[in-house]
C-alpha cells in the first residue's frame, strides 16, 4: 500500500495560487484555477487534481504552450447561445466564465447552450454543472480530451476519455451529480494496476491488436481503452457512441480541435485547442421549481431505499460519495501520496514555488 | 430459427394507418403515428416497431387508457422554451409536433429545449432526434419508460430503459444518429434468448435477489435489466446515472411520472403519463455549417479508416448499420416473424381492420 500524507485543503489551494501566479497567471485567474483543481482532490477524484499542476499547466505555461492571462473572444453570442475563443488561457478560467455566462443567461431566456474552443484542460467537468444548481437549473457540461479510446471494432485511441457532466438540485436530499467519463476507466486507474502489477478486469483495455487484455501494460504500451460499456456484446458501442457525441458539442459544434487532433498536454508541443460545452436550464421555464426539488428528493429516496443486491448494504445516488469524501477531507485534510508530494517538491524547484507544506500530524 | 415473411412498408403503413383510424385517430395523427412505428422496423429495431400496435397502442385506446385525439396544451413557451402536456394522447403525434416547434425556434433562438409531459410511449427515440439534421440542426431526444432496470448494488426495476438519441448532419458522409437504450439490452432481447433456451451473457441481467445470472427467465421474472456497463467494476453506475439523467429531464422537469411510477403498457390499466424531453441547437448561431460539416466527414472517415482489431472487417459510425438496413428493406421488404404476423391478425380481428396482406413472395 502507498503512504499517503495529509494536507490541509486551505494550504494546498494556497499553494498552487502562488505557483500559478509565479507563471504569470492573473491573481483571480489563478485563484479560480487553484479551486477547481483543489474541488478534484477534495472529491477523491485525485487523478484531475494538483497530481496534474505541473504537467498539464505549469510545464505548459513556462514553455509558452498555453497563455497564463486567458484572453477570452466572444465568437457569437444572442440571448440564448454564446460561442467563445479562450485565446490558449487556462481552462479553467474559460470554463467558469463560460458557465457563469450561461447561466445569467438561462436566467432570463430559460436555456443557454455555449462553447469554447482554443481553450486547455478544465480540470473535472462536475465543477460547472454544479454551478447551475444554486440557480434552481440543471447544469451540463463536457469537453474533450487527448486520444486515449479506441472506437468499437478498432484497435488505435482516436476519442479521448470525454466526460459527460449533469447536475440537478434536489430539496432536502443532495443533490443529482453525474461526472462520467465516457471510458469504463480512465488510463491513470491503469496505470495504479500496472504499478501494483495485478491483472485488469477484462473489458477495461485492448492491445496493440485490439484484442482485450488483462495485462495493463498492454493497454498503456500501445494499446487503448475501451468505451464504456467494454465489447460489443456488452454494447461498448454505446460508450463509443456518447464519447462521440462529446467530441461533436465541444470539438466540432465548438470549432475546436477533435478526435487525435486535440493535443497531449504531456508529450505534444502543440497548443492543445481543447473544447468544452456547457448547458444552463432554468426549471421554473418548465415547472414549478418547488414541484421539480420535491420530485427530486422522491426519486432520490426511492433509489436509496430500494431493495439491496445481495450483501449490498447501500444505493448510491450520483455525486453523494464525492460529496461526502470532500465532508471529510475538508475535516481531515486531503490525502496525496509520497510519491505526488516529491513530484510536487521538484515541480516547485523548477519553477521557484518552494512546496515546503507541512503534512498534518494526527 | 423463426421464419421470417416480407411485407412491403408501404403496405404495413398503410395497415396501420387504417388500424389508428378505426381506432378514432384522425387521419394525419394516424399517418404519423404508423411511419413513427414503420421506421423502427424499417431501421431493424423491431422491438419498438409494428409488434408493438396493438399491446402499446390498440389495446389502450380500445379500453380508453388512451385518448385518441392528441389534445396538446401549452403549459409554457418561450422563445427557446417549450412546455407541453400531450393530453394523454399519441405520444408520436406529441413528439412530432414538439420537435418541429423545437426546431423553428431554434432558427430564431438558436436552441431550444422543451418537455412533454402526459404522454404515451413514442416510438424510437431516434426519429425525433434525427428531425433536426436536414434543418442544419443537432438533435436531441430523450423519453421515460416502464421500470425494467435496478440502480447498482439494487436488484429491483426502478429505472426504464430511458434511451438517448443524439443526432447531428455531417457533409458527404452519412450523418451521426445515437439511439441507444441506457440497459445494456432491452427487456426483448433476454425474451429471445429465453425463448431459443440459450443463456444471456453475464451483466446483462440480475435475478430476484440481485446477482448477475446468465439465465433469461430470472430475470424476466423477478429480476432487472442491469444499467450499460453492467457491474460495479465495469462501472455500471455510469449507466445508472444516464438513465436516471433520463428520467430528470423527460420525466421530473416535464412534470411527467418517473421512476416505478411511470404505468406499464401491456399491463397497467392507469394512464401511462411518460415524458419525454427535445432538444435543437442551430449550428450556426456557433460556427459556420459548412467547416461543421467538414469536420463532421473527417471525424468519420478518420473512425471508419483506424486501424482494425484483428478479425474485424468495419468500424461503424452510430446509425449507419440502421440506416443501411432501412435501403434494403424499402427494396426487398421488411422481415416480420410469423409469431408477430399471427399476432397482427389476432389483433386485427379484434379490432375490426382484418390484417390480410400479402407476403412477398422470391
Amino acid at each position: 500500500m502507498v503512504a499517503n500524507l495529509l494536507f490541509r485543503a486551505d494550504d494546498l489551494q494556497n499553494y498552487m495560487v502562488d505557483f500559478f501566479r509565479k507563471l504569470g497567471v492573473p491573481h483571480e485567474d489563478a485563484r479560480r484555477s487553484a479551486e477547481i483543481l483543489l474541488a478534484a482532490d477534495l472529491h477523491g477524484i485525485n487523478s484531475h487534481g494538483i497530481i496534474r499542476l505541473f504537467t498539464y499547466y505549469g510545464k505548459r505555461l513556462k514553455n509558452k504552450q498555453m497563455q497564463p492571462v486567458t484572453q477570452i473572444t466572444i465568437k457569437n453570442e444572442t440571448p440564448a447561445t454564446l460561442a467563445i475563443d479562450a485565446g490558449n488561457g487556462m481552462g479553467q478560467v474559460a470554463g467558469f466564465y463560460t458557465m457563469q455566462r450561461s447561466i445569467e443567461k438561462a436566467q432570463t431566456s430559460g436555456v443557454c447552450f455555449a462553447t469554447v474552443s482554443n481553450s486547455n484542460h478544465y480540470g473535472i467537468a462536475g465543477y460547472y454543472a454544479k454551478m447551475a444548481i444554486a440557480n434552481d437549473m440543471i447544469g451540463m457540461s463536457f469537453t474533450n480530451s487527448q486520444p486515449l479510446v479506441a472506437p468499437t471494432f478498432g484497435k488505435t485511441a482516436i476519442l479521448g476519455t470525454n466526460p459527460i457532466a449533469v447536475a440537478a438540485p434536489a430539496g432536502n436530499e443532495r443533490p443529482y451529480i453525474l461526472d462520467m467519463a465516457t471510458s469504463i476507466v480512465p488510463l491513470g486507474k491503469v496505470a495504479v494496476y500496472d504499478k501494483a502489477a495485478e491483472p485488469i478486469p477484462e473489458g477495461w483495455g485492448v492491445d496493440n491488436k485490439g484484442n482485450m487484455t488483462t495485462t495493463p501494460a498492454e493497454v498503456i504500451n500501445g494499446g487503448a481503452l475501451m468505451p464504456l460499456g467494454g465489447p460489443e456484446i456488452m454494447r461498448g458501442y454505446k460508450g463509443y457512441g456518447l464519447g462521440l457525441m462529446v467530441d461533436i458539442f465541444s470539438g466540432i459544434l465548438a470549432g475546436a480541435a477533435f478526435g487525435p487532433h486535440v493535443a497531449r498536454p504531456r508529450t505534444s508541443d502543440d497548443t492543445a485547442n481543447v473544447g468544452h460545452f456547457f448547458a444552463a436550464i432554468n426549471i421554473s421555464f418548465f415547472r414549478d421549481v418547488a414541484e421539480f426539488k420535491s420530485d427530486m428528493d422522491e426519486m432520490i429516496q426511492i433509489l436509496k431505499n430500494a431493495p439491496k443486491a445481495e450483501n449490498e448494504p447501500r444505493i448510491f445516488i450520483h455525486g453523494e460519495k464525492e460529496i461526502e469524501k470532500s465532508e471529510k477531507y475538508l475535516k481531515e485534510g486531503i490525502p496525496l501520496m509520497e510519491t505526488v508530494v516529491e513530484s510536487l517538491k521538484e515541480a516547485g524547484n523548477e519553477i521557484g514555488v518552494p512546496f515546503n507544506l507541512q503534512p498534518i500530524t494526527i
